[in-house]
């Protein structure tokens, strides 16, 4: 199975109004809640590839209560896969005492732009921790892969990925880390497999706005290989065998929440599986088109999916001078 | 006791961000909850006047059980009324199956000012629409007056206020009427003892800007009192045996939302202690201007509201033509 680790968990609640406007009173038309955080997007998508995961991390509160039950409906009967291959996903949520934290969306259905409200996390205590740190080890022991998504809630310490890393070397899984900032930074220090930064996280980390040096850059400081999403450009590879970019026939408009955890679903589905870095790479542009596709975080078109894989264009860089 | 009836209470959450910008993703740096809805705002401000009031409505789900919890707190402990008189508050709200809505307020730190989101509420099937006649029938036999507060949620007759009045009337009970729209234009043909409309919502009935007609007009229609809340500029009441206005000493910046709410409580306290119109007037004024100093619906500053008490200026009307 592939473990997907989300410590800052969310309950994702989408409003639709018909038109934002700051300082006035709306009626919302509709609300749609989802389970939320990146490391669980990155398993319904995986789920939908086919794939057994399992999603650990914190939950608690009402809001992780209900998180649960939606998280429960998700695994037993996805939304969006008729007749497609569907693992299995798994909660090993670690319950806490603080209440998961709300994520909301607003879509403004004049302009179909997005204002998003994020709430902090519950704090987590020590032994909390303990309880979650045990799971992992457990975990990591039947786990093929193991992503690492999102920002930490406070009180984490800020090197939490670095530890996560070095356990998941010591059992023998690879990681992908998706985060952004010091976790990132911190991370990378450990020696990941793999880093999915976008380029405005990789020009905060290494100063550089131009990708392949950036990503080059990110490589020499810990990352074993870095893919970069670079929006609807599409994305960089640069790993120890090359270093590719793959580009989308088209540009796709829609909703861009939740299409970086598509990406890393179509990454970590193309480690465990094997496949080439081309072809990793062109599954990763393809499946974050599809995403933006779809209505919410978590989901993807599976029509766009297939129609996009088979024309995405991937290009070899020229080995670095 | 006093009773207030809020048919579409609700979960409201405060969020404070540092600047709200549409389009954009933002950190919410304080998350505050609170039971919400207008006849619950109502309650706490008598309650923290000295009367025991009764809340009833509808409440159900997730975001149903947070509010009761919310509730039982204030009822047990308001934070803010140390060493004041305090009220009983009682919750006889109903059980549903549907999920009591959330309304967000996202106040920007910058402006001060608020964005506010309010989610639909939940449909009210037959049964549970005939369970709260039921119980409503019953609180009437005990209260001093009713409080009608607020929208109606989905599914429920926009004749509902009008009903509800008229077994009031059959009670022997005075009511206040707090609505807008049509159920306020078929509540007032039911002959309600009192109207709080606005400014905005009076123009809305009669077609007229200027206040005093529109009062007036309103009584013609069958509001045996009207109160019209005139924002900064205090209130305007028009009765049987007079009409005055009621003017804040000076204009106070700060959150409006509850300042409605506040006056509504005194008006309702003014009326079961047979205060003089010009003096429940006064109160209703300082109540609503101590609202707006306080950072939540539902509660008000005792300083400010004892400070504009004493220095609110009431002027009567001559007699109309």
């Amino acid at each position: 199975m592939i473990l997907t680790v989300t410590l800052n968990t969310a309950l994702d609640v989408t409003y639709r109004v018909p038109e934002l406007r700051p300082h006035a009173s709306h009626r919302v038309t509709e609300v749609i809640e989802r389970p939320g955080g990146k490391g669980l997007n990155v398993a319904r998508v995986l789920a939908a590839l086919g794939h057994d995961t399992v999603v650990t991390g914190f939950v608690g509160g009402v809001t992780g209560t209900v998180l649960r039950q939606l998280l429960a409906r998700f695994a037993a009967a996805p939304p969006d896969t008729a007749g497609a291959p569907h693992g299995t996903i798994t909660d090993a949520l670690v319950p806490i005492a603080g209440t998961t934290r709300r994520t909301i969306g607003v879509v403004d259905a004049t302009t179909g732009d997005t204002t998003q409200l994020n709430e902090p996390g519950p704090i987590v205590t020590t032994p909390e921790w303990t309880a979650f740190m045990d799971g992992y080890g457990r975990l990591l022991r039947e786990a093929s892969a193991v992503a690492l998504c999102g920002s930490l809630p406070p009180g984490v310490p800020v090197g939490t990925y670095a530890q996560l890393i070095r356990e998941a070397h010591a059992a023998g899984v690879p990681t992908l880390l998706d985060t952004s900032g010091e976790p990132l930074r911190r991370g990378i220090a450990a020696r990941p497999h793999l880093v999915k930064p976008n380029a405005d996280e990789l020009a905060g980390l290494t100063g550089s706005t131009d990708p392949l040096r950036a990503a080059r850059d990110a490589r020499r400081r810990g990352a074993r290989a870095v893919a970069a999403s670079l929006g609807a450009e599409g994305m960089l590879a640069v790993t120890a065998h090359g270093a590719w970019r793959a580009a989308p026939p088209r540009r796709l408009a829609g909703n861009p929440t939740g299409a970086g955890d598509a990406a890393v679903a179509g990454l970590l589905s193309g480690l465990v599986e094997e496949v080439p870095w081309p072809d990793r790479l062109a599954r990763a542009v393809a499946l974050s088109a599809a995403a933006v596709r779809a209505p919410v975080a978590g989901e993807f078109d599976r029509t766009v999916y297939e129609e996009v894989l088979a024309r995405v264009e991937v290009t070899e860089h020229p080995a670095a001078a």
